[in-house]
């Protein structure tokens, strides 16, 4: 840890509660494709998780978009699929065609997975996570994070990503029973691996549940509003001070409850909530982050900058965080990058 | 028109705002692969629009799962992109792949599209519903609908189903005017469409935009909101007692917006949509329909009751009709879908 205190860390004085304007700003997958120096390093390395488990490799990517736009939060080079590959399931990831898994297709395969054989592949993540504090410019705050217990499941269980989530939620109307013994297996090793984030020096955790979106209440309940207020009080217990935001995608109608039940301090709305529901319903209860749709960082201009106006508008005087609804596109100009970000500093001034 | 009263249609009274107990049921996708009778009449018709043309076939293929199972609507047999086929883009299916269409590029390909050539098409469907509403049991109501000119949209402008719309919401933040030229005349000929289902027979009509949920709040009401309050106001100007059902799938926390907005008598709600939502901010306005998830019907059993007894707690005796979240899937056996219907139906003698 650097000597840094927490007054030059804008990102976790409005995680604690203080508007700021401007609003701090970071944006998911600012460490990708788009960037022609992250494709260079890519080239470096053997396979994406080659990558993602090389502490010098991964600690570069994370730190190239804040050289270039200085943002206020950094977010660990790595992927929500570490955690089954430290499992010991076969993850691979395929050029354009996302992760590929080798399957659980019966309760019999959960006895496939190996909870005590993780530590050789998160220390790697450590160790990326430590040098990363080493290196960051002060101001900067350093996020780890996880995929949710249940977005997790659903690729261990399709074996791919999948736009419905019907091979998980099918297997959890089946058998609630060994569906829930995954859940919890994903937990206890889920909480293991963001403390050890922290101890590290991650300052903020991020809980990724990109396909919380498509279950019924009752499920919704179940697999995303238990599981995750479980890692919410184990990490807390350990780490008082972490400050933790969730990311239910696709939550929707649910996305208060999420916030009431699963104890976050901030949550990450996709594109689709309303900005007055984040003004009023959820920054009465917490920071909000969000919610730019990445396709007007692909266009840039006139569309860019009406809609950036539009969210200040609505946000810039709360404790709010800006970022996108979703992850920035591959085929995103470096340059709109650097526009958007002007654009909401830009605010300093008026 | 049958001689019958609107007294034994079970659909129309609570529509009207009558809550029944048991409540009305009908299917989404009732009429499909699921059942080998369609299969058999499918096996007749050449391509899949062949069928969707051919009154006959179209006509015996929503009145299968009525005399199987009895719902208390059927919904006329056809797609939601006739309407582009109509306007003379190339549509076709491919098993297993779903719709591929000519995708419109640019503002100059909407010259393709030519409004005044769409009745030769229109006129078959119409004869289908003629037939259905003389082949119909006096106690079925009859169902027409139409895709929302959003979703319509979305389809005409990638060529195909996309999991984001990006092409759709691309063209409609690059060039909004074109892209509104669009969604007018989708808006046109839908009204025209939807009327002349109406004067053939149609008792209750369905505006389903399957894609709405991914857009952002601004871009839902110029894309959402304002196309469906025009197909809505049109509609009932000429025909003021005409029953309309919106399904703005995925909509979530815009769905209350959805049904102030728009005027709609009915809405359907995805299986995201909370139960306690539906009954109290949505029921108070309008009749709710909705939300088994499909899955469980293709389960069954211990999990499939228990699901329905969830549902018609929180809401039987409401302005409420039972059915799915979305479409069912072809792989429901057909002996599920029986004893939903008797689940359903079993509330009455409790």
């Amino acid at each position: 840890m650097t000597a840094s205190t927490p007054l030059d860390r804008r990102l976790l004085r409005v995680l604690g509660g203080e508007p700021l304007l401007p609003p701090p700003i970071w944006l998911m997958r600012q460490a990708g494709r788009y960037l022609p120096e992250y494709r260079a390093t890519r080239a470096q390395a053997g396979s994406f998780l080659d990558l993602c488990y090389n502490p010098a490799l991964a600690a570069e990517v994370t730190l190239q978009p804040i050289r270039r736009y200085g943002f206020d939060a950094a977010i660990l080079f790595s992927d929500i699929l570490v955690v089954p590959d430290a499992l010991g399931q076969s993850v691979s990831f395929r050029e354009g065609e996302g992760p590929r898994l080798d399957p659980l297709q019966t309760p019999a395969d959960l006895s496939r997975l190996r909870a005590d054989a993780t530590r050789p592949k998160f220390d790697r993540v450590f160790e990326t996570v430590a040098r990363l504090r080493q290196d960051l410019p002060r101001e900067t705050t350093l996020i780890g994070f996880c995929g949710a217990p249940w977005t997790v499941a659903t690729y261990m269980v399709a074996g791919r990503g999948t736009p419905d989530q019907a091979d998980a939620r099918l297997w959890a109307y089946r058998d609630r029973a060994s569906f829930q013994a995954l859940v919890d297996l994903l937990c206890d090793v889920s909480i293991d691996y963001l403390s050890g984030q922290v101890r590290a020096g991650a300052e903020v955790l991020q809980i990724f549940d990109s396909w919380a979106g498509s279950l019924p209440d009752a499920e919704f309940a179940r697999w995303v509003l238990a599981p995750t207020q479980r890692l919410v009080t184990a990490l807390k217990g350990r780490h008082p001070s972490i400050p933790i935001i969730g990311f239910p995608r696709g939550a929707g109608l649910k996305l208060a409850s999420y916030v009431a039940a699963t104890g976050v301090d901030g949550v990450s709305c996709d594109t689709s909530i309303p900005l007055a529901v984040m003004r009023d319903e959820l920054n009465m209860r917490v920071t909000v982050q969000g919610n730019l749709d990445p396709l007007l960082l692909v266009i840039g201009g006139a569309a860019l900058a009406a809609r950036v106006r539009e969210i200040l508008g609505a946000l810039s005087s709360r404790r709010f965080i800006f970022n996108l609804g979703h992850g920035i596109l591959p085929e995103t100009p470096p340059e709109t990058v650097a526009a958007l970000v002007d654009l909401v500093r830009g605010q300093r001034s008026q």
